[in-house]
């Protein structure tokens, strides 16, 4: 399933030798047509992977007939010699795919900044992994574009003929513009890449750029969306924007679900907000209080540290009439003292909490993670 | 020491019964005079709590006697009774300290965000506090004002003929506009309110505004600077500024190292930034990345995480012109790697890291420190 679900496309996946622990590392997805359109929406974060550099080079001409996706190694911040690798790799690729341009093939990385790849493996996987290259492929290439996850995370929506898919990676460095992470969606829809694009803008706003796990945000985010049009059939605009979204929605929710660390699994929904960068604002704020993350690891429904949190943001509000509730519970009211804490049941990995801002109609959700002693254990030892 | 260390202060602190531990919980420092200027500073959090509220006001007048400060209790979030206690305990602290006003009197307290506070307790506790004034009670005041710091944080810098002194608490939600803490200052030295707050607001800029420990604002800081004028010296203005900025770097440099669940202290130094506010910028994205903070903990010279944090500053660089260094070594040089970085010593609790944006020459300096589990265990089990 995952990026072969849909018609026109192969995929693999295999250990190149890049990861030295053995474990799968890199993966390839061939767009085999009648259509090659694509769209990329990439890292907000001025510091640019190499490989993020030249995808976004590629995606301008709107054709991707391939993507080489490596974990192990995240290419950035490996300056010019790093430009030359991620260029080399697409030059394999092509040579590797007969009658396939080097500038028509996507590269993302993944792994630890600040170290070159290890070519003299990367290279002769790219050859490994095109021979292997399978309608059914779709799974080990999900598998090997992991890092920390746990687990590999596909999506798969099928309409009337056609269908949306995808693979995603990402578990920490979660934070949006985007969310640190890999994802790879292909679809037969007959569509051209503005309508591709149209489509990935619409659904990553809502949905992956709505996922801060951790505040931190990555130099090689990559959403890539590649249109096969095997299918033959044009779905209308707003049904196949909607299917990408549910899929880029499911895939952001994988990634929370996976986060490095995490023991909760938090929804933020602000609501009654003036307008709806109001809501993110104000969203994003309480996300990304560590104080807050700790108490919702303790199981303390401190909306004390929600309110401190709201009121650091520029959004309109009256701190006199601001609303939470914790799972349901509405432990604030009118800035103060709400219903009884004790009544928070906080035994569950799912916590939600609303902040209602009673100034308008407008909302936006966030999800987050709680702060653990896990995440700084697994962060304090990445790169050791 | 400390706020009795000027002449024409007293203060007292005891243990009211607010804390559940029994532990010293209320301090009062009182300016005898003869003159009673007074200038200050508040959190720039929204949400304030009911004594900073009431305290803003009474500024307003440039005139204060008197100062009780609690801790066991933010009184935050805690609507009109909130409001009426704080009240309520500046009139009591006016009758018991007679001849004053409780519009001179200003309020200070530190704790639980959204609980009230015991007034059944802290009323009797400013008959108590009072009652036990001297002009070497400043060691006392110092130590009732402290929640989860492990020492109490003085100050003193005397010159000729005048002092400046202060007390200071905070140890969480350590975060600018200011770092979470209540601050009181004295001296002697003959000024009148207008060149107290011009002082003040200058010290705190470039001292407690940079200090960021875990990025959480609060919705109490308060600093403080009260004149006596007893000395009946009026220095000049750059002579005295210096004096109040000394000891509010001293302090904040206190807070720092107690910071709840810290191992390392972290310097962050931005240089060659276009403007200073990029510096601060980038310092702030560079303070509060978890992902850096994590590997500092570790003991992991991790500049990729510094570069990223960068990235998604709005501060003038090019990311290929970008160093940096930890603890004296250049590990990032021109965005890319640089010297090795096995060659930085990080076993000391003092890291240093310098972010060279190659934009300019301004500079910035903030503090924070590391991303610990032991933060992580404090702040999940503070209020439960």
């Amino acid at each position: 399933m995952s990026v072969t679900a849909a018609k026109g496309f192969t995929a693999a996946g295999i250990a190149a030798g890049i990861k030295e622990n053995g474990n799968p590392d890199l993966a390839l997805v061939v767009n085999t047509g009648p259509r090659l359109a694509a769209a990329g929406v990439f890292t907000s974060n001025r510091v640019k992977a190499a490989p993020v550099l030249w995808s976004e080079q590629v995606l301008k001409g709107g054709r991707v007939s391939a993507v080489v996706l490596n974990s192990g190694g995240a290419n950035a911040c490996t300056g010019p010699k790093g430009f030359q690798d991620t260029h080399a790799t697409a030059e394999k690729a092509a040579e590797v795919l007969d009658g396939h341009s080097a500038g028509e093939i996507a590269v993302a990385s993944t792994g630890l900044i600040g170290v070159l790849l290890p070519m003299d493996k990367l290279l002769p996987g790219v050859e490994t992994v095109a021979a292997q290259l399978s309608e059914h492929g779709g799974e080990k290439a999900a598998i090997a574009i992991k890092t920390t996850d746990t687990v590999h995370k596909t999506s798969v929506v099928t309409k009337d003929g056609w269908t949306v898919g995808g693979m995603a990676k990402g578990a920490g460095m979660l934070a949006p513009g985007l969310a640190t992470m890999l994802v790879v969606l292909t679809t037969d829809a007959d569509l051209e890449s503005d309508a591709l694009d149209e489509a990935l803008r619409a659904a990553t706003r809502t949905t992956f750029d709505r996922v801060d796990s951790d505040g931190c945000m990555s130099t090689n985010d990559t959403v890539l969306l590649l249109a096969s049009g095997a299918s033959r059939v044009t779905p209308g605009h707003e049904e196949f924007a909607e299917a990408v979204r549910a899929v880029c929605d499911d895939l952001g929710q994988q990634l929370i679900r996976d986060a490095e660390g995490a023991s909760k699994d938090i929804k933020v929904e602000v609501i009654n907000a003036a307008t709806e960068d109001d809501a993110v604002e104000v969203g994003r704020a309480i996300a990304r209080n560590n104080l807050l993350k700790c108490a919702i690891h303790g199981e303390d429904p401190n909306w004390g540290r929600v309110l401190s949190a709201i009121g650091t943001t520029s959004a309109a509000f009256e701190a006199d009439r601001l609303n939470v509730a914790i799972n349901g519970v509405w432990v604030c009211k009118n800035g103060g003292v709400g219903e009884d804490r004790d009544k928070v049941d906080m035994r569950y990995r799912e916590v939600r909490i609303v902040a209602d801002l009673a100034a308008g109609s407008e909302t936006a959700t966030i999800w987050t993670n709680d702060l653990t002693a896990d995440y700084v254990h697994e962060n304090s030892a990445y790169s050791s």
